[in-house]
């Protein structure tokens, strides 16, 4: 696994990310939402009208982004919305398996009404497994607890992507912006009370990355005492132009 | 009128665009949709949450918006949606006056079905008369033809903002990204059979800006041939900073 952070220079440089099928094309064949929040799915609409791609995601996922007609601009005969079970593996692109797992989470911040239940696992957020040539990456970028069912699914894991939205449970109200927790909003915290460097600190994982993270979250200050803190417990901070490679 | 493409130094210099309300704050008060394609409305779902702004539009635009949960990002005790009656003006701010009237149009292309009419004028396609200080500026990024009735209506405007989209009709099939006229996607071309800046030329109009530039559009090129003819008809592109002043 590399990582570089001159992600232009990348693209620029790497063929496979060159248009190849006309003017507008662009090299993405599947899309895959792991939850509808509107920075999960907001995306979608400026991958609208040309470009042929696949839509995945669980039933629960997909009905509620198909709802909505704006979405209706990904042309129902270019883009394919396909529905996937949990727990069930399948293959967005050839060798590349995927499976999709509950985590506890919520629904979407434009469903939540009075019901709204916190911590919930059920279809609206979800993690993935990502697997090829015998490797595995767990994708998790949201989050409510640490289970021990969530332990011991991703032990073993070449890396882990997961849930860095707030450093500790209050953080958007420490910082002034809000003055909703962690827990209401469906993250984790990484440090303080249930948080996931304590919960995951004896799982055995290959590259620990915390992706997802809010821009209150002072991790994000390289060199700061909080960033600092959990480089010293093993873990990244995901950048701009991250690159995986599973061969 | 001042242009300036410097729209960085001028949103750092400005006072009135500093944050003034809290760390989020924003000063956007009032935003008004001409119509509901996604390029007129995905921007609001990045207005979310915790900036109290006003929502305007017709009916039949705040309608197909309200359709869709996903723009409750928008919660309803910080968003207020207010529809706007075709040709009465209101105040969306103190001071300034706007008045809403149909052009040819059609509806967005995510509502697009079978029964689809083309230069409709119903409310799903507006311009909006924009008045302050005995002067008025008449913003219209949509609109498939020119008619009599929309020369009367902005003649003697101090500044007409005109749909730009397409120099011809057939641009992006001549670009070979598209199979689309422009007349099949509501805009009327600059040039040639129907063309704006010929059916405009005897109407009085104090600066005549062309905005809603589709990236096919030569014009967008300085220098160029195509963008040359328009200026030597009387007429600019707009820019990334253009600002108007009505004081």
């Amino acid at each position: 696994m590399n990582a570089s952070p001159d992600i232009r220079q990348q693209l620029f440089d790497n063929p496979a990310m060159h248009p190849r099928a006309g003017l507008r094309h662009s090299p993405i064949h599947a899309v895959l939402l792991t939850n509808g929040d509107v920075d999960h799915v907001a995306g979608l609409l400026t991958l609208r009208e040309g470009q042929p791609f696949t839509l995945y995601g669980t039933s629960g996922i997909l009905d509620s982004v198909n709802a909505n007609r704006v979405f209706d601009v990904m042309a129902a005969g270019v883009v394919a919305r396909e529905p996937i079970a949990l727990d069930r593996a399948f293959e967005p692109v050839p060798g590349l398996r995927v499976t999709l797992f509950s985590v506890p989470g919520k629904v979407p911040l434009w469903l939540e009404d009075e019901t709204l239940e916190l911590g919930a696992e059920t279809e609206t957020t979800v993690g993935a497994m990502i697997e090829a040539n015998g490797r595995r990456v767990a994708y998790i970028p949201g989050c409510a607890r640490v289970t021990d069912g969530l332990k011991d699914r991703i032990a073993g894991v070449d890396a882990l992507l997961f849930d860095g939205t707030v450093l500790l449970d209050d953080d958007m109200i420490r910082a002034g912006v809000g003055t909703k927790t962690g827990w209401r909003m469906g993250h984790v915290p990484m440090t303080g009370e249930g948080g996931s460097v304590a919960a995951l600190a004896d799982v055995a994982i290959g590259r620990r990355v915390f992706v997802h993270i809010n821009n209150t979250n002072p991790v994000l200050v390289e060199g700061s005492d909080e960033r600092l803190q959990i480089e010293a417990a093993g873990w990244t901070v995901a950048h701009d132009g991250l690159t995986l490679s599973l061969s």
